[in-house]
């Protein structure tokens, strides 16, 4: 017996003011200065609402730059790469070059909790592209780059969204949108 | 006897989700279909702290486009060129091409109240070059447009910002800024 599944894309990321998610050269070091909440700015909660993570080869990149463990291990965790052949297998990710359209229903339903899009920008484009993304949750960091990788990048479908929470977390507000269909 | 006015230069504009304050036309149309607050979104509370405003010479032709009266008749409105020469007076506005370290200390010294920075990105981005806007009240418009007139344009100085406080407008997410020095 099939059951229908409560859960959710959800798009939860952090952007400066001008809209950027990465400095060029897909840095991140930028967050890490930011008064927050003096807590974790509400990222463990967030967390054990995920069953599953999906991100660009590009993020993926970056998240294993950061730390020496890998920080998802444990949940399942797919990398959208045009050539995943390419690529070891890992113990933590899957590459995959399945159709949005097809890996992201299949992923939902088989979750055990909402599905995470990480990122970058070029996944985010497609996901709003196929309407896959439900719910975006933006950390918006004060803080004006100048210059970036966009989490919107120029050309991305035009939507419009409806704001259900925000919350302060230091110099960080955090917003909450419904994305609408 | 010169009494110090603790008048502020204070940003207060509309930017979409992906950070831009226009459509490539300049035009604001997808301001008007936001669910706001049902009101005005507070903003008669915030012109009745302002004592002076300035925009850009772009930002002034829009205001035009979008009634018949001038909407802010009734207080000093500087508008800046660079060939004020080339426009006739005009009862509202002065047309000029001062230096902004010159003119701006000096609007907000003789201002009775607030100095509104109106717009738009080419004049945001020169006043946070020479370090003279102090706050910045951003509404959040739930939209991703795709294309359009940045708020900060690739090349804005790098900055950082405290985040004073944010209030919910139906849709609308309204951030206050401090900017800092």
């Amino acid at each position: 017996m099939s059951e229908v599944k409560d859960n959710k894309v959800v798009l939860y990321i952090a952007m400066s003011l001008d809209g950027y998610i990465a400095l060029p050269d897909g840095s991140v070091d930028w967050l890490f200065d930011v008064k927050g909440d003096g807590g974790d700015n509400g990222y463990a909660d967030f967390y054990a609402t995920v069953g599953t993570l999906i991100m660009g080869r590009g993020t993926y990149d970056e998240v294993l730059k950061l730390s020496d463990e890998f920080p998802y291990a444990g949940k399942p965790c797919y990398v959208t790469t045009r050539t995943p052949s390419q690529y070891e297998k890992s113990p933590h990710v899957t590459f995959t070059d399945e159709k949005l359209t097809e890996l992201v229903p299949r992923l939902k339903q088989q979750s055990s909790g909402n599905v995470w899009l990480v990122g970058g920008g070029q996944l985010v484009q497609d996901f709003m592209q196929e309407g896959l993304m439900e719910e975006a949750v933006i950390a918006v960091i004060p803080k004006v780059l100048g210059q970036g990788i966009p989490l919107f990048p120029a050309g991305t479908a035009p939507s419009s969204f409806e704001l259900k929470r925000m919350e302060q977390r230091g110099d960080i507000a955090m917003l909450t949108y419904k994305v609408q269909r």
